[in-house]
């Protein structure tokens, strides 16, 4: 499959995603030749850990990316829209976790499970979903494929992590500021976040749903070749380090069955079903974290709608929704060079 | 308006609920010529404070109730239906919390914004519904009364107070064992509550749901004399101490607007609108604590379903889900005696 090993740049190597894409390259065995870990000059010359070497952090510039073939960004928006093309431009193939180029026509936006053909119509750049899509879709999309989604209401329940190392520090000081009686500190968060349910992740639009909650629409479109499918979410960030978990009711189209939707789940790559509830199993923030796989539970007939199911899909967000699909598309292009 | 100063036995007055009963019959000025506090058996003997007395708790028995006037329930559904009856042959009128009568069609359920007038129906026992079900009707009555609802999805955010006294010690615990590295213990939760979400509150029925979930439509029915009224809900245990948050999409029969909901919010009572995501302004499980008015933001048009809205929803379950709903009905029936 793989005719040759090959250069691998990670933009944003000191992030939370960052660091766990090393981690995701080092355990699928990634054919890699050499890593090159870059980040802001700030961290430059700083080491990270990479099978079991220690590696120097170079500072991100134009020139950055003579003979990489793959560049893995994860540092946000701006910096992918700037040094992205850059990467383009030197002949790396760029796989970008932030939302820059997602809505771009030229820009095929991939969750290998669902559309990986995708792919194949890539201009150098590749888009990695929103972290709650992409595992909101590893749940729905086998269940579309069976019944046909019309639409879907969901409600989120997202870790801190999803706002990188920041957001976990800012929910541990302040656990342990409010155990000692101190004042608690706010930077990541508008609002005390330990103890708390935040109804605000990302920034307001102007239609008064945040741009979190619309990308499961977008996106989703996208994604699943859907252009008619709908999602009205609301998006609540929660004192969980780690997974995010989305309350979804979906209509169909064609007649749903409980057992329909379980075999459909069973027999979908990486998602698992975890639904046994008569012995209280159904996935849980706590036991998906650091999993490869996302998994579905609380499957049900929708006692509100025609055709409808509810479920509870958890998935690790740092992993599948960033870091793990980032790898698993550069694979697949891999298998190309 | 009131003729005279009445007979209060609150039973179960040793749990979260029973606190809080006499705290809010205390602020409320509730006309209370004697107080009795009931409890078991282990408890009998002990004291709690009312209007700056210490009162002996006394053994609940089946002649616990001679010369009550009302009787405040709030001791699960066995006692209830035990004790009920007993208090209502001895001449008090009953309000019970548990979910022993809610249903039973010779029992007015009651939430006094919505159907305060039921209360003349009564058969000398009167239901105070579930949490979850009264916090999000503070919200969705007025919305129904502008609009018309067909249905709501909803998706709860519940606090662990809602399982009583002990609901709070288990986080607390947990939280202090992880902080210790210590190894955690469950006995209120099947899974470890601190740093997760649980989608499991009460026990499952045949249908998938849980028992809280179909409370949501069943006793919404009820309340607002809406027999044809849907709610698929999915009741999540997270870690916050008070307070329940609920995402709502519901379906109207009229058309739906922004600003025409604000006011049906505004002009209600018992309920805060508090919407101005410009300023991060929305309601917050941590705010809303101990506060007597439910409160609703993130109102916005729903972008998948024709004459929808979707809003955020918080109540602290302890006062409005519970104590002080229960002393508001007892009010009502008050001004009668």
């Amino acid at each position: 499959m793989r005719k040759r090993k090959v250069n691998v740049a990670v933009v944003g190597v000191t992030g939370a995603v960052g660091q766990e894409m090393l981690q995701v390259l080092e355990k699928r065995r990634f054919p890699i030749n050499q890593l090159l870990p870059l980040a802001s000059k700030r961290s430059a010359g700083k080491r990270v850990r990479f099978k079991g070497k220690n590696l120097t952090i170079r500072e991100l510039t134009r020139s950055s990316f003579n003979e990489i073939d793959f560049a893995l960004f994860s540092a946000g928006g701006d910096i992918s829209r700037k040094f992205a093309p850059l990467a383009v431009k030197a002949g790396a193939v760029v796989v970008d976790n932030s939302s820059a180029f997602r809505m771009d026509k030229n820009v095929p936006l991939i969750v290998p499970e669902i559309n990986g053909a995708d792919t194949q119509k890539h201009n150098g750049i590749i888009a990695n979903p929103n972290c709650t899509t992409a595992i909101t879709l590893m749940a729905l999309y086998p269940l579309h494929k069976a019944f046909g989604v019309k639409r879907i209401f969901a409600s989120t329940y997202q870790a801190v992590s999803g706002s990188g190392a920041q957001g976990i520090a800012e929910l541990e000081a302040q656990v342990k500021a409010l155990a000692s009686g101190r004042k608690i500190k706010k930077a990541v968060y508008p609002h005390q976040i330990a103890f708390n349910a935040l109804p605000h992740v990302d920034s307001f639009l102007k239609n008064g749903y945040t741009k979190e909650e619309m990308k499961l629409e977008n996106e989703g479109r996208k994604i699943m070749h859907h252009t008619r499918f709908k999602a009205s979410s609301t998006c609540v960030r929660i004192p969980v380090y780690r997974a995010h978990s989305v309350a979804v009711n979906a209509e169909f189209t064609k007649l749903v069955s409980v057992s329909k939707a379980r075999r459909a789940i069973k027999n979908a790559p990486g998602i698992d079903l975890m639904d046994d509830v008569k012995n209280d199993l159904y996935p849980l923030a706590l036991n998906m974290a650091e999993k490869d796989n996302c998994a579905v539970g609380r499957i049900r007939t929708d006692c509100a709608m025609k055709n409808g199911l509810s479920f509870w899909v958890v998935g690790d967000q740092i992993l599948k929704g960033a870091a793990l699909n980032a790898v698993q598309i550069a694979e697949l292009i891999a298998t190309e060079i």
